[in-house]
């Protein structure tokens, strides 16, 4: 499918659709919490790489000209206070002209590297979403945003680690390299099995896990720091864009 | 020198001063302007690559944690509705508690892989400011800020060439990889013995114009957009931050 195709279709996780073309997580509030979300994904650039952000209101972004990102992710979550209100397919009736939306790089997108470069996914090769954890790491703070960094998990052959950071290193602007290889507890994450978001993932014999700075994140922050509205992706159904993984890919 | 002796004695341009450590552009603006100058530097990320954001008022930066953002730079530029009307040596006089400083990212950061890598800095053996250049390439714009890209010129062997970009390439953060080589009028640069900012610098026999995305970029948008003030520093009197380059050194 192209990314045109699945931004009409996909009505599940957009992991391993219009390969070959970058995703984004997507946060969308209110303009006077505009400033304070920039400055924390500035802040911390491993779990939030901006790739655009809107004009006040407007659905439109420059990495699919022709897209609405008001209908064009499979899932939304809607929140108010720091709450989880609503999952709807079509955000439309929830849209304010005051919305600033943030599109943030996804890890997806160096996942293609990553195959090429002989890396498997197990997620993928088990039809299911990355799985995603809350850790005990605190992201900077910026004004009244603050909350804990979220990673994602790869479980990788232990020869093909330094393969798989090196491959991904090359895309800062979707995560880059891990931030954390081993022993999940230094991480805070007390079960691999047991992700906070997405779907649990069986590890091969062998396989060591490896973890990502994760797109989430901004979504942990809302739920910390409980900005009155705000509309996000639900987690694994991203925005794709029409931008080709390459773009990301330095040196 | 280290990083901290510059900071406290530098009285010229920073080129080639405490080597291996990065240096930084810096624009301070009020607290009212800094959405739209931190959007302009994320939807700007070549000229405009974004290191550290202050808070509000505070002249410390996690880039130096000893150093003050009023003082330790040897030269300023402060400017009112978008004129520059003092080059002063200290900002402390003009310092303001509403005052938001960037720390922008400068190409003098990957002039030691360059020169590591044996490309020639021409600017260095003549013992010159790099040239600056306002071009024909307007910026995209973010709210009330808008202006055209600047670039720095480094006349570099032929043969060199591929290997400058690649080298550079590596650290999207200080500019990355050239934004133009060859015909100078192509970026609506008239005559390159005549920089906008810094020194002319003269080519050897063999030379090519090579143009990197400079982090002047968001001066001359200053002088396009007119914000009734603020503080930046002069063209190449750099802030030299503790950070080693090859932090900034990608893959």
């Amino acid at each position: 499918m192209t990314p045109e195709e699945v931004r009409a279709r996909a009505s599940g996780p957009t992991a391993g659709l219009a390969t070959g073309f970058a995703q984004a997580n997507l946060i969308a509030v209110p303009a006077d919490w505009a400033y304070d979300v920039l400055l924390f994904t500035q802040r911390n650039p491993k779990p939030c790489p901006v790739l655009d952000v809107t004009d006040a209101g407007s659905p439109r972004t420059v990495l699919a000209p022709g897209a609405d990102l008001r209908t064009d992710l499979p899932r939304y979550r809607v929140w108010r206070d720091g709450a989880l209100v609503e999952e709807p397919t079509d955000a439309t009736p929830f849209w304010r002209d005051d919305l600033v939306a943030f599109l943030i790089g996804c890890s997806f997108t160096f996942e293609g590297d990553l195959a090429r470069a002989g890396v498997p996914l197990r997620h993928v090769e088990q039809g299911r979403n990355v799985p995603m954890f809350v850790t005990n790491r605190e992201c900077r703070p910026a004004g009244r945003v603050h909350g804990p960094m979220v990673v994602s998990l790869r479980w990788i052959p232990e020869d093909l680690v330094d393969t798989a950071a090196r491959v991904s290193g090359r895309m800062p602007a979707v995560h880059g390299s891990p931030v954390h290889v081993g022993d999940p507890a230094a991480l805070g994450v007390a079960d691999p099995a047991a992700p906070d978001f997405g779907d649990p993932v069986a590890a091969e014999p062998g396989d060591v896990p490896v973890f990502w700075a994760c797109g989430v994140t901004p979504q942990a922050a809302l739920m910390a720091s409980r900005p009155p509205f705000a509309i996000t992706h639900a987690p694994g159904h991203m925005f794709v864009t029409d931008v080709p993984d390459s773009e990301y890919r330095v040196g």
